[in-house]
């Protein structure tokens, strides 16, 4: 009895993208959500009446944290520091375990007598959750080896952090850091956003800034993040629990010489063009129409499709932000969207 | 061109639940990560073995905050505590936007000359994300007009929190709170878990509350709620955006008279059993099952689908933490798994 | 051998303050860090040439959680609500322990089978650290023997949250939430802070709201409100180890009119003018030269040094941003007042 | 007209110390609350009963971050990557501000198209706050001369992070990392702190992890170390703004063969054992009491006066969790060390 959750998908755009990637790309968004296509929709229209989202990728790596128990902090911390020492030899078990994976750092932390190893990899164009576990079982088994006065605690020390909020993906980073940033004319932000760079500085400051820090948020300032990853990562076959770290950015906002400034960094991007997911036919169709499927150096494609969900991101972000600005909006642009659609 | 981002999906189970819900319960879940239908499988069949998952409903509303902005601080806490103080009236207001939404509370916080109005709905068997934006909407008018002194900023201001990490939906609530424990007899951990009660407790102690700890994680302690969130949101029709505040929850074990005894707290599960995507056959035949389309009171449904979902997270973090207790297992696992799909 | 840790004390000011204090009023300092005398100092001269600061008082009170421990999450849902529902048995309890103390509110979560539970308590002029420990040893008692089924864990549960990082602090308070105001016309801005309202703002953007959320702060977004707490805590008998919370607080600064609108709101601070250590010479003295041991209704006293507390706190805060503005300023006025001390 | 705020302060102790320090040390603690004396000495009474406490030093480093705009984010990654790229450069810059400051490591944030540059240093046995300013400034000026691009924007970017909340300090580490253990023999544990090792271990997890985690702390999971770290720096002469990253660390307790292993980690001691403060008479004498102005290889007093900070920490934060395990007796002893004072 195999059946499928069935989630509605369309082509949002076409976006016009600079930096990492350049060109008007139309993009898939898979989602329950209706709105949220004329929401990108609308950023996309702005995008190509200015001079487009200019991504940027700031790092790329995947980790997986192991837990080792020591008889002590003092022997935690010799063994941590040899076992950081010890980078070649790492890579060598990791080269055994995958062609593609390669070990790029490490960071430890120690708590009582506990070590913490964050291990960072290069997993090329998979998002390579299942790569880094594999190579860090590897590791793990080398490690008990050499040091017999540590012992297992854990393949998965929530250090690594898959799939749930933190800090450290922020700060040591885990998939691919993106920025998207968009100069837009105040002449568009009227016509076509209905609103004043001021206003969308101000709501930004007040509401994604010191809303967020009100409400306890932690790295994040940002309006709906999670909802156009969601709905990206839906529609090219990605792990769409990621989308957990990925709502961790902070969106940016200022005039500019008369013009808005915009922009969305996004710290941990997780998303593969290869791997578990991305076979069915739609994910493959989705893949390709975003030229994510070329012959490319490893990780290429892994970038561009990274790059493409960032400026998807801000399209979206910049919408909601210039909607809220009025009072009332929000609330017609939903109402009037969702009886279109019956 | 309409087309569906397609998510195999499976019944896994049945899981014996009890408490807000009583019965043996196969549960659809729709996800790409196939290891998933297993690892709740066995959380499962332990379920079978043991008395069972009790679960335990704590709470449930669904929030929107709006920024008013006051000359200064004191006419804003002045605004506050009156419109804080004007309930029913408002309660009036919300009446006429909908015959469910019930006004319940109202938090206000004060920054500068701003005013975070926290206002907290019962939505009955809704997730309810747009009748609250849309009560929220009419109370803004109605304060407007009755406090000349204040003025639009946001209809969403980051602190109801949408989508976001965040800790005030933890502390003050959003969506339902739910408690799901299972006490399993040694014996059980032992020939279906292959672990014992001590390794359990022990690894959740050093990876969930100390790791996560470490991580730098906010009101997060657990292995990864966010997976089996993900492929119950989507079986059923949900948002499944809202596994980004879901994620946000505390597992808990011990060891008590000679069995296991373990907990998932999980403060902010956003489902709905009717309202947008909902009516997909899938999610209609999926909420059926589950018996969520029963004639019940307002918000029963809603209850029981959340009851669910919090046995099926325990399950997968029960079998997840199970395997991570043994050195290899967690690899062997997903490689033995992910062949056999072939 | 009764010795004592000598921490130079230095008036500053005078503050000009409205609000909740109005006067001219010069604040003891007591800090190891000359340079913050000079930095406060200046504030304090802007706000003579300005309207001054202006003072809001928002809430007031004592916390203490307790935790309990029931045999599952359903008895502990069942006891809490019971509990949180006999706020004026509660309350008779609370008079038998103190005259001053009366129990505000009732707050509680769950987790797991524990019950924790935050009472918060009026407490008068006092801080209230042992009043309300002493208030809910005695609420413990009458709970524990009323619901037979709920056991004692601890006294303290750590959501109280008392003297370290929290966000319950800031959503639920604890000690008095103050906002302090200031309008600066941009002509002062440029003569006695040699910088601009933009710059303000722009500083005030950048460092403390972006700065603070890539640190992974928490309800944090200042540059060093704990300078200015622990050196005005010292001064005035105070618990200086809640600095801890009273660091958590947001400076918001943007341009209103052509001039510079700067606040600071301060969620915990902590402070008595009665109590353990305020009957040192040298805190009575003090106390007594802030206009805080005079006759007045219960609390009055407290809320009056939590005022100018606040208000020295902004004096601090805004001379530091405005010397950050501008490269090498901040270094070379360490360098000219530590060499002027010798 | 010169005062001193006067913090009385008494010998604790001695408490054995082994490992990063080695001898049974008697500490001067400066407090308004005179419990605290109490409840060090309980621990350190212990200490003398056991085989001591072992204090492991993890890590030594000062921080200052400073913010620089670029005109865009492709532009910032440029340069950041070429300025952490020239650590040899940097350090020379560096060497020309301070014979002692040394570069240990950069590390760098983007947001929107800022720079946020962390720079770490060793700086001997001072706990370096101007030292890194003035070494920030230098290479600051450095930095804007051979990147025209880049412009000022902070001094301080609170990616420090200092006197502030942060995950950062956790992760990146800023002052001295320590770890202080203790194994306490079941007999000591209830002769000494009438409890034993499981309900130690208990109430830890319940109030110091749980607890900690419910209410929203972030990298804070202990009863009361504020107490302890403000009485040891007001003794010693250090800046106790510092507390309230010292407040962000973890007790972890278990039963180890039927004793009881209980541990602090402590990220952030920021100490000092020259500079600043530390020339009044009572810090003179009590850091030569404490052996830390002896001749020795840069940067060795310090981590001493850090290790045996992190010990007098372990002590009292020992003594409270006993108390709270027992009904009653943390306000009994309030009570009865009050009453004994006067």
């Amino acid at each position: 009895m195999s059946r499928f959750a069935e989630i509605p998908m369309r082509n949002v755009g076409p976006i016009r993208i600079k930096g990492a990637v350049e060109g008007d790309i139309s993009v898939p968004l898979a989602t329950l959500e209706t709105p949220l296509w004329f929401s990108v929709g609308r950023g996309a229209k702005v995008s190509l009446q200015s001079e487009g989202i200019t991504t940027t990728i700031l790092d790329s790596r995947m980790t997986r944290s192991i837990i080792l128990e020591a008889p002590d902090a003092n022997s935690a911390l010799t063994a941590a520091r040899n076992i950081a020492g010890s980078k070649e030899e790492l890579q060598k078990v990791v080269a055994e375990s995958s062609h593609i994976a390669k070990l790029l750092d490490i960071n430890w932390q120690i708590a009582a007598n506990l070590i913490y190893l964050r291990l960072e990899f290069f997993t090329g164009d998979a998002s390579g959750h299942n790569m880094v576990t594999n190579a860090a079982d590897k590791i793990f088994g080398y490690i008990l080896e050499k040091y017999p006065e540590l012992s297992y605690c854990s393949i998965s020390g929530n250090y690594c952090c898959d799939k749930k909020v933190s800090a450290v993906n922020g700060i040591l980073g885990r998939g691919r850091s993106v920025v998207a940033e968009i100069t837009i004319p105040r002449g568009i932000c009227e016509e076509y956003l209905h609103t004043t760079p001021e206003k969308i500085a101000d709501i930004n400051t007040k509401k994604n800034l010191l809303g967020s820090i009100l409400a306890g948020s932690l790295m994040s300032a940002n309006a709906h993040y999670a909802n156009m990853l969601l709905a990206f990562y839906l529609a090219t076959g990605q792990d769409a629990a990621n989308i957990v770290e990925g709502s961790q950015g902070i969106t940016f906002a200022e005039v500019k010489d008369d013009n808005l400034y915009l922009s969305c960094t996004l710290p941990n991007i997780i998303v593969g063009s290869v791997g578990n997911g991305k076979n069915a036919p739609y994910a493959e169709e989705n893949l390709a129409q975003l030229g994510c499927r070329e012959e490319r150096n490893p990780g290429e494609n892994g970038d561009r499709l990274a790059a493409i969900c960032a400026a998807t991101v801000l399209c979206g972000e910049l919408s909601l932000l210039a909607a809220e600005t009025n009072p009332g909006e929000l609330m017609k642009a939903h109402i009037r969207i969702e009886r279109g659609k019956r």
